[in-house]
C-alpha cells in the first residue's frame, strides 16, 4: 500500500463512519489525560508536573502551548508571551492540532519506546520541536519573520533541533531522539516520513534560491543521515544510517553509504514492499549490503 | 591485560590491603573539595559558584544532587523536587557512589583535556549526563517509569545526551563530549568503555524486544560512530569515528568505515594489545588503513 | 584570490581611504540597530526583546555582553556576573570586536538564510558560541582557567557547541547551524573558515601534547566531516559532509568520504578555483564523485 | 454634589453624549499607549519593559493580566497559569475593566503624584493589588475558595496588601502607596474612596458572621487608620491618619485620634462641604484639631 | 481557665489516654493532605501547587521545607540551599514540628478567616514566617549566627515580618495577616499569643542589653500596637489596636490608646475573664471605653 | 554639640590629617571583606552567598549593584540591566558611595542589633532602599523619571519601602527595620537622621506643590509615627512611636500622642541636651509621659 499522505492508524474505538477530525482528536486527548491521572496517582513526585502540564489544561492546544511556552522561554522572550503566541496560533488554526494528533499518533505507532501518547506530548524533544515549528512556519508565512526566526533560534538553543521556519513539513512525522536535525529553508517533507536524529537535509550553500531536499511521503531517514542540494527522495525511500546523498533517491528504494549507494545497483534497484517510513525498518537491507562488508 | 570490569586506575596514596572502596571514594572527593578550594582561592569570581556547588557540601553525594538538581531543573520539575529524588537514590544506593567515582577516575585517567576531578564534576556533560542516567535507571527498575522518563527528557534536553532509562551501564565509563549521544533501550555497555559524542547505539526500528547493540568491556567507540541493532561489539574493540556497524565485531579488533569493515579483513583481523577504551587511542590503524585511501 | 586572512567582504557604504576597523564596526553596529527598529515597530510582540538585547544598548560589545549573559547564566553562575566578565573583557581587547564584526559578515555574506546583522547576531549559536568561546580563550591565556572550562561547560550545555578554550579560532568565521560541533584543545582554525555542524576537530587519543587539526584559510568544512589528530587541512580545502580525515589534506583539494579520499586521486587532485570557505559551495565536486556512486 | 458612586472625572475629550463606557476605556487605553510610547523613546533602557507590559498588547486587559502574571508568579503558581487566569476572568466580565478603569482615573485625578496612566498601571502597587482581588473576589463567588485564596497569599506577599478575597470593593477607588493595608473578610467599601497605606478594616476577633467595617462612597481614609468592627463608616466621611475608628461614624464628618473623636463633637460634628474620598484633603481639619494640642 | 502553655484545642478524634504529640501531629498532617486533595479535585488549576506543596510529601516538615524554601530563596541563596537547610533543621528538633501543629491549630481555632489547616500551611505569611524564625532561632542558638541573620532577612523582604532571630517565641501562637511586625532581639513571647498585623516589640534604642517586651502567656495584640521598652505584659492581658505602650500591664487587664491607658483606671483595672489570646476578642471593651470617645 | 550634616563617627584606625573620604570608604569596604571571609568560613553554606554578593567584587559600588540589581530585578526588569544602571550612577557621583558608608556607619553605631557592616550591607531592607532610592533620586534629576519610577515602584515592591524618588535624604542615615516607611514627593531629610518602620511623611492630599515634612538634622522617628504636610521638625527633634504630627515641632524637644503634643508644653517644652537621631533614645520621655497615663 503506498504512502499517500492518508494517516493509516487504528482509529479510535468509536469511530464509524461519521467520526470527524475533532473526534480523533478528543479521543487522543481522552487518552492522554488518562494516561496523565493514572501516572499521578502512581508517582506522587510527578504529579505537579502532570497537572501543570496536561491535567489542568482544557485542551491539547492548551496544553501543548503552556508546555512548549514553559520549554522555549528565556530571560528575554517571556513564557507568558511565548505561551500567548502559541495558543492564539494553534486555536486560530485547527490544522495544526490535526499534525499534532498525527504526529503523537505516528511515534506512539512507530516508536516501540513511545510507551503513551502523554510520555510523546511531555517528553519528546522532535515532537516537541516540530509543533514549534509549526507555530514558526505560519509566523514566517503571515511575514512574521523575525518572530519566526527568534522562535526557530530557542527550538535551536533548546531541543538541539533546527529547523528553518519557511520549511514545509507534512504530517504525521516522527522525530525520533532528533538531537541534532537541521532542516534548511527550501526542504519539503511530506506525509508519514520518519526521521532519525543527526540527520541534515542541508543546501549545497551555492545558490540563495530553492537549494535543499524535498522528501517523498513515507520516507525514513537513518541516523546521521545526510541529504544535500535539492534532489528528490521519492516515496517510501529509505536513506541508510550515516549515508550522505547528494543525488534524486528512486521511490521505495534503500540508499546506503557514504558517498550514498542504492542497494542492488544503479539499474535495476531492489525495491521495498512496505512503507519504511512507518515500519521503520532501518536494517532489513543487512543481508543485502553484508557483500560490501570485509 | 584483558578488560574485565576491574578498575585499573592508579589507587590513592595511602591505599593498602585494607583499602575499602568508601575509602576510595573519600579519597576522591577529598581531591576535589582541595581542587576547588584552590580554584576559588586563585578566582574569586569563580568562588560563589565553587562554594554552591562543592565546598558546601559534605559529601561527593550531596554535591552531585545539587549539582544535577539544578542543571536539570525547569519551570515545572523545580531543582527541590530534582534535589531530593537525586539525594534520596543516591543515599539509598551506594553503588551509584562507586559508579561515579569509578567515571571520574576514568575521565581523569583518559581525557588529557580533563585537568582535575572538579573539572569533569562540574563541567562534563558525559559525566553529568551518565550519573543522572543511573538515578532514571534505578526508577525504571521500581517501576516508576514516569519519572524516570521525565529526568530522561530532561537530560536530552539540557545535555544533548539521551540515553534510554532502560539501558545498563556499568561503571568506569567516559562519555567524552557527549553532544548527541544517543542509547537506546536495550543496550548493555560493559565496564570500562570509552564513548565519543554523536555516538549511537540504536535500534533496527522493526522490533519491540531486545533491539539494541551490546558493548563489551572495554571497548572504545570513536564519535559519531553508528551501531545499530542488537549486535554484539566484543571485549576491547574499537570502533573508528564514523562507522556504521550492522554486525557483531570480534573482541580487540577494529572496525571502521560505512559500511564497517574490520581492519585486516574479516578473516584475519588485526588484533589490538591494549585496551582502547582505556588507552583511548583513536588513530592507531591509521597506516593499516591508508591503502584504502585514494 | 587566496584566502590570507584578510576580509574581502564589501567595505561600507561611506568608506574611503581613511576608514579604519572602528568605522567598520560602527557601520555594522549601526546596521543592526536600524534593523532592530525596523523589527521592533513590525513586531510588537518582539520589541520587548530587540530593546532587551540590541536596541537599549550603546554598543555592540555591551549588546553581545548582555545577550551572552543571559543565554548562558545559570542558577549557579548568574546573569550579572557573566555580564561583567564578558563586558570586561570586550572592553579590555577591541580585536574581540573586530573578530565579532567579522564573523558577521561572514554569516550575512556566505548563508542565503542569514536575512540580516541582527539575526546572526540574536539568534545564531554558533556566532554566539564563538564569541564566548573568543572570552573563554582570553581567560585560558590569562591562566584563569577554571574560569574558562565553566564557561566553556555553559556554551557546550546551552548551544550544544563544544569548542575547548584553548583552541585557536581565526576570523571571518562561520559556524552554520553549529549544534553539535566539537573542536580540540590542540587545534586551530585560520581566518575566512566555514564549518557546518557536526563537525568534529579531534584528537587521537592517544597523546597529551599537540594532537588536533590545523585548519588553513579558507577552508570549508562540511556537515558531520570528523577530522581526527594532528592533521594539517591547507588552504582553500574542501572537506566532504560526513567524510572522515585522518591525513593531510593539500590546499584547494577536496576530500570526501570516509575513509576520506582526494577527489580526483592522491596523486593528482583536481584544484579548487574559489575559496569554497567563503563561497560556501559544498556540492560542486557531485559531478567528479558520481562515478563513486553506483 | 454627593458621591453616589457615579464617576465624576472629566470625561474624555471627544466624548459626547453617545459616548459607552468601552469609549471610555478605549480612550484611558489610548493615553497608556501614548504615555508609554513616548516613555520608551526617551528611555531606551525601559522600553523593553514597556513593550513586554504595554505597547505590545491589543488592550488594557491583556496588559494587565500579562504584568499581574509576571509580578504573582511564584516557583509553584506559574506566570503562564496566572496569565491565564487573569485573562479569562477579565474577559468573561467587563465589569472589571470598567472598575479598572476607575480606579486609573482615579489616581490620576486625586495622587498628585501620580503623572500618567501608564505610571499607577505599572507601578502602582494598589492599583494592582486592587485589580487582583477583583479577580479573586469573582473566584470566591465562583465557589472557587481555593485558588481565591492562594490568589490572595500571593498578593499578600508580593504588595504587603492584604484583602481578603470576599471583601467587596466598589469601583473609583485609590489605595495610595497601599503598603500595610488589611481588608477582613465581611467589609465592604463603596465607590470613590481613597484609602492610604496601613489602614486597617479588622473584625472584631469575636464573632465569625459579618464583623468588618462598612465603608460608604467617598470616603477618606487617611495613613495607619485602624478600623474595627462591623461598623458604618457614612458617605464622604474622612478618618484622620492614625486614628482607631470602633464606632459608627455619620456622613460627611471627620474622626481623629485614638481613640477617635468626632471633630466639632459627638452632639453637632462639623459636616464636610467636599467629598474627601476625592479631594483627598487630609489636614484641613487641622485648625479645628488644633484646640486638642499641647 | 488561665493560659499555661498547654494547648487547649480539640483533640483529634481518635485520641485517648495515650495519644502522644506524635499522633497529633500526624493526626493534623492527614488532615492537610485531606484537605488538599479535595481541594485538588476540585479546582484543576491548584492542582498542580497542591501536588508540588503538600500531595507529594510524605511529611509536615517535608512540606513545610519544601514550601518555605521556594518562598524564601533568591538568587543568590537558592531554594535547595534553603531546603536542605529547614528540612536538616525540622528533622533534628521535633519541637519544631509540635510547635508548628500547634500554631496551625491556633490559627484554625481562633482566626474565622482561616478555613482549613492547608489554606493556613500554604497561604498564611504569619504562619510561615513563624516557623522560618523557629528555624532561624534554631541557627542562632548554635553560633550560625550569619546563617540566622541571612534566614531573618529573607523572611522580613518575603513577608514583610521581621522577627530578630534571637527573639524567643512559643508555640499556639497566631500572627494573623502579619505584615508589618517587627520584633526585637531581646523579646520574648509565652505560649497561645495572638498579634495581629503592624505590631512592634521594640527597643528603647538606648541600651544594648535586654531592651525589648516579655509578652506572657495567653496574650491578644492588636493591630498596630507598639509596645516598647523591657516591659512585661502580664498573661492574659490585651493591648488595644494602636495603642503604644511603654510601661507594663497587669496580667488579664486591658491596654488602650496612645500613649496607652488602662481600661478601668491605673489603680483598679477591669478584670478579664477569658483568655484573649485564644478568644481574639478585640472590642470587648468598647462599652467601657466609649466614655473616652468625644 | 549639635547635629550638622558633619559625621561624628569614629575615624577609621589608621587615620591622620591626610585622610580623605576614599581613606573612609577603602576601610570600610576592607572591614566588610574582612567580615564577609570570616563567615565564609565559619559558615559554608553561606559562603558561595558571600562570595557572590560580597568577597568576588573589587569595591563596594559593586557589591552594592550586584546585591541590589539582584534584589530588585523582576521578570520584566532584568538583573543585568539593573546592575548596569547602578553601576553607572554609583560610578558617576562618588557622593553615592560616601553617602553609603555613612549610613553603614549609622547602622553600625546606632543599632545595637548591627553586628557588623556586611550584615548591614546583605541584610538591612532599610539600607538597601535607600541606596537604590539615591539612584532612582539621581535619575529623577536627570530628567528619567520614567525610569526612577519603575525603580521605585521595584523598591516598594521588594522592601515595602516607598520613597517618592523626588525625596531628598541626607546621609548618615539609618532607616531601622524599614517595613512600611512612607515618603513623599517633596519630603526633605537632613543628615544623621533615624527612622524606624512604619513611618509616614506624608502628603495632605490637597496641594500639588510643596506638601511634604521637612525634617532636620540629628531627628529621631519612632515606629508608626505619621508626620503630614510641609510642616518642619527641628533640628535634634524625638517623634514619639505611633504620634500623628500635623504641625511644626521646634528643635531639641520631643513630641508624642495622637495628635501630637509637646512634652513639657506647648509654651516652655522640655530641651534634649543630646542628639536622639544619633543616640536612638526612644523612650526616655516615658517619666515626663507618664502623668498623662492613667
Amino acid at each position: 500500500m503506498p504512502p499517500e499522505g492518508e494517516l493509516r492508524y487504528p482509529s479510535p474505538p468509536l469511530t464509524d463512519s461519521t467520526t470527524t477530525i475533532d473526534d480523533e482528536a478528543g479521543w487522543v486527548w481522552a487518552q492522554i489525560k488518562a494516561e496523565a491521572r493514572r501516572d499521578a496517582e502512581s508517582e506522587p513526585a510527578l504529579a505537579s508536573y502532570l497537572y501543570s502540564t496536561i491535567l489542568s489544561h482544557s485542551s491539547l492546544e492548551r496544553s501543548l502551548s503552556f508546555h512548549l511556552g514553559n520549554k522555549l522561554c528565556s530571560s528575554t522572550l517571556l513564557s507568558t508571551l511565548l505561551y500567548d503566541l502559541f495558543l492564539n496560533t494553534f486555536t486560530s488554526d485547527p490544522g495544526l492540532r490535526v499534525a499534532a494528533v498525527a504526529d503523537l499518533r505516528a511515534a506512539r505507532a512507530r516508536d516501540p519506546a513511545c510507551v503513551s501518547f502523554s510520555h510523546c506530548l511531555l517528553n519528546y524533544k522532535g515532537f516537541l520541536a516540530c509543533q514549534a515549528h509549526r507555530v514558526a512556519h505560519k509566523l514566517w508565512n503571515q511575514s512574521r519573520r523575525p518572530l519566526a526566526l527568534a522562535l526557530h533560534s530557542r527550538i535551536s538553543d533548546v531541543f538541539a533541533v533546527d529547523i528553518h521556519p519557511a520549511a514545509k513539513i507534512g504530517k504525521g512525522i516522527l522525530f525520533d531522539h532528533a538531537t541534532g536535525v537541521v532542516i534548511g529553508e527550501t526542504a519539503v517533507i511530506g506525509n508519514n516520513v520518519s526521521i532519525l536524529h543527526h540527520v541534515t537535509l542541508g543546501g549545497t550553500g551555492k545558490a540563495s534560491g530553492d537549494r535543499h531536499p524535498k522528501i517523498g511521503d513515507g520516507v525514513l531517514i537513518g541516523a546521521g543521515a545526510t541529504i544535500l542540494g535539492n534532489v528528490k527522495i521519492g516515496e517510501g525511500a529509505k536513506i541508510g544510517a550515516g549515508s550522505v546523498v547528494l543525488i534524486d533517491v528512486p521511490p521505495r528504494t534503500t540508499t546506503v553509504g557514504n558517498p550514498a549507494r542504492l542497494v542492488g545497483g544503479k539499474e535495476k534497484p531492489a525495491k521495498l514492499e512496505e512503507c519504511p517510513g512507518e515500519s521503520m525498518d532501518h536494517t532489513s537491507f543487512i543481508s543485502d549490503w553484508s557483500d560490501y562488508i570485509i
